[in-house]
């Protein structure tokens, strides 16, 4: 499972001179040099996953837990790079890591190097309360990871636990800068909001709200949850805040193929959006004024949904003229699978969102933002460990092996190249009449297509799997591609076979 | 600052065959075996903390993140079981223990071990998606760990991320379990329902609520933050659910002295309980039917305020009367603090509550429950990650180093011995006039008192930090203690010479 130290050293020492930097940009090399015992091709055991041996396990979790929406049980030990071993021997091509959150392979030499330094280890079991008793390393430590990835104008990084965490805090400080905008920087706060905040109301709890859009997923605590809208599943019986949602534009794929009534279609969201916020702010909104709206660059669990460029910039521009703040919730987009570090980078946006919130792959959770949207006191976006220092550490070496790799540059070519045959298996091939709506032009291997119906869906997922493709679903009917960054060319040709052998038996 | 792994390995083994076990439980020693090269004094160089290389790392994080909040920056390598070392080389007595949520002490031996093996490596570094690809040892892991210290009649356990989501997960289990009863086990979601919850808005998104207490500390997430009721900091410009609060019993200390007036004073409380229940389940109520019942053992962050184990079982009398969930709120009094592993444990309820939470000296976190309080379906309280397996086996190990060295029973004796003493240096000595309101009577080393003022309780803990103890405050004038379960008799009397001390010169 662990490749051996000389060779994790060698790299290290290689990744420092620049000179392995250089090699491994080619495509064929980096997989295997990293993981030289991966599979080149799936080892099937059982006639059907899950085995027996992943039911009796998962059947013994349901004793004291949740086991309803086990997949199958891991052992993460055998597992190695794009391939997952299961509890019965079975190994499969893993192409939806972890729910899109493995970024560089099961056991990367480089991260297991990492879990045994002493620095490793000393964050681990000495865990601190980040905001009031920070290591001595933390400033550099922040620096040299996740500062190394700031989007592009935004300089200030807020660490926290989860994507939900994340975008709650988001949340929080947009509705604290709102506020502090509509009273003053300066002024303090009146005797009234402090007594009627402690009963729960205004002017103390505001009446202030989030703007989603329809099929958006930021989230399952209780403010993330009232922005999340993909299914009903997700938010049945939970109480929500009565905050306003806009329609997702109603594109067609692919996109370069439809740009003009894509645009008309993005045009009509945009107005909508407009017309939210102002209504939001005449007196008497049932939801209060819009204080932020809350956007994916590709709306992932409701169904991997896009929109042009050029939707964004309209977002930021209407977002700006009515001081409305814009978050961009990058939990599964971000960290590279778009063939870009952030999928937002692709826009080009002529100023910044406010802010950007990360998750999943990146292992450690929080967000960007800029100094304005820091509260004017400490102690009010605060918690007890305010992000994890183990998490942290993993993230600058996740971040710092996309680099030495080139891997976002890789995932972008690997996703061109899946893109183009997946076209034609759509279109000429096997999956003609059966899956439709591929989805993922130039957005990396961040792909996704449906199945005619949900139940097409449901068995293409199940066949694959059967032979040797592990694959998640999405939306109704979705099926989300989301291999790790390590994923090449020639895993793409395997998947691509199975696929056509799965979609032929249908 | 690692011990030799001989002498780790030799007490796994001891363990195993229970010789240490016995050893250990004599209160001399435990420290001392665990932590050889522990101070028996503060080394302090500089003549205030922070020092000049605390301030200036500060000042460093300070570009890029909030930093008014800091103490002072932590050497974490070079702190050890009961003593925190900062970037000055101060080393303190840590009496306040990273929040509340360090439990066995700085480089524990036996922590250190765990994070060398293969085991801990594997999880931390391929973390999975628990509520779908468990690993192999997942069952066994929870049962041998977490499993070994359900709390009586709580055979359900739900891992979360931290002690924000355990409340807000529990509140959803709360909500799904409330709804699932009025409509009837059996019963299918509605159209409507499943429509109307899309919008926010009922009858899918229900007008439900949860009744907390004044001064009351749940979380500050949107959920938890609602049922929080500390101070207007931890509240103000963020949006709220219109929860209903009632009263905290007014009770005098110590307990056993005041226990007539107590019970009347808890009385009032209880009664305020039925009211704002009855009331809420009346049509037209503002919050809707109240569903669950949070409440802390002794309210932290809200000031040390404490009632007796009637008062809590009335709760559960009244709760269980009208059909409203339990949950109590063991974030910070859980684990061994309070001389018992829950400090629930000593309210010797006749029927158990339907939640217990987690989170802070567990370093895993989430909530015990009954398997009654489990959705009706999957993929309705489900996240990405479901807990984190590296905290879950940091768990498992901090619950055997409690149980080998008998750490609850020895918390219990010593928070005892210092309750005696800190009444004779309040009631007599230099504390009179200055300090007052102990608490903690039978709660272990879970104690508190208040300055006369807010201004005297600053004063009184920044004199110990330059003395070398480091103290924590709470609510308006407390002082919270917050040791370790590896805090001795040798600690309590050097705390409180030095508190005899800092008294004498306020």
């Amino acid at each position: 499972m662990i490749s051996s130290r000389a060779s994790v050293a060698a790299r290290a020492c290689a990744r420092t001179s620049g000179v392995l930097r250089q090699q491994t940009r080619s495509l064929a090399t980096v997989s295997s040099s990293l993981f030289p015992g991966e599979p080149s091709s799936p080892h099937l055991v059982t006639p059907s996953i899950p085995g027996p041996k992943s039911k009796e396990l998962s059947d013994r979790i349901g004793t004291f837990q949740e086991n309803r929406a086990h997949g199958f049980v891991v052992d993460y030990a055998k597992s190695q790079g794009n391939w997952i071993a299961d509890a019965d021997g079975n190994v499969l091509l893993d192409m939806f890591a972890q729910i899109a959150s493995i970024a560089i392979g099961y056991n990367n030499p480089d991260l297991i190097a990492l879990a045994k330094t002493d620095e490793f280890i000393t964050a681990t079991m000495n865990r601190a309360a980040l905001g009031s008793f920070p290591p001595t390393n933390w400033q550099e430590l922040v620096e040299t990871g996740l500062g190394t990835v700031k989007p592009k104008g935004l300089d200030n990084i807020f660490t926290a636990m989860c994507g939900s965490c994340a975008n709650e805090n988001a949340f929080k400080a947009s509705f604290m800068a709102y506020r502090a905008r509509e009273r003053g920087e300066q002024a303090q706060f009146t005797p009234e909001e402090m007594q009627s905040c402690m009963q729960n109301q205004s002017p103390g709890s505001p009446d202030l709200s989030i703007l989603s859009f329809t099929s958006a997923f930021h989230g399952r605590l209780f403010g993330s949850l009232s922005a999340t809208r993909s299914k009903a599943i997700h938010k049945l019986d939970i109480p929500s805040f009565n905050w306003p949602v806009v329609a997702w534009p109603d594109v067609k794929y692919p996109l370069s193929q439809n740009a003009r009534e894509n645009a008309e279609a993005e045009k009509v969201s945009l107005a909508a959006v407009e017309e939210a916020i102002v209504n939001s702010k005449k007196a008497g909104s049932p939801n209060g004024p819009v204080a932020a709206l809350i956007v994916e660059p590709i709306q992932s669990e409701g169904g991997d949904n896009h929109a042009s460029p050029a939707f964004f910039q309209g977002l930021r521009d209407v977002t700006k003229k009515h001081g409305v703040f814009m978050i961009v919730d990058e939990v599964q987009t971000g960290v590279g699978a778009t063939g870009a570090f952030w999928a937002h980078d692709k826009w080009n946006l002529t100023s910044p969102p406010d802010f950007v919130t990360f998750s999943k792959k990146m292992q450690a959770a929080g967000f960007y933002h800029d100094i304005d949207t820091r509260p004017s006191m400490p102690y009010r976006n605060y918690n007890t460990w305010m992000g994890d220092p183990t998490r942290t550490l993993q993230a600058r070496q996740i971040i710092r092996s996309i680099q030495d790799h080139g891997l976002v540059e890789k995932t972008d070519q690997v996703g061109n190249y899946i893109y183009e045959k997946l076209t034609d298996v759509i279109e000429n091939g096997a999956g003609r009449g059966k899956v439709e709506k591929l989805r993922g032009e130039n957005a990396g291997t961040f792909l996704a297509f449906d199945g005619k119906t949900p139940e097409i869906r449901d068995k293409l997922i199940m066949e694959m799997r059967k032979l040797g493709v592990h694959m998640g679903g999405c939306g109704d009917k979705a099926v989300r591609l989301r291999p790790m960054l390590v994923f090449e060319q020639k895993h793409a040709d395997l998947f691509l076979e199975k696929l056509d052998k799965a979609l032929a038996q249908l």
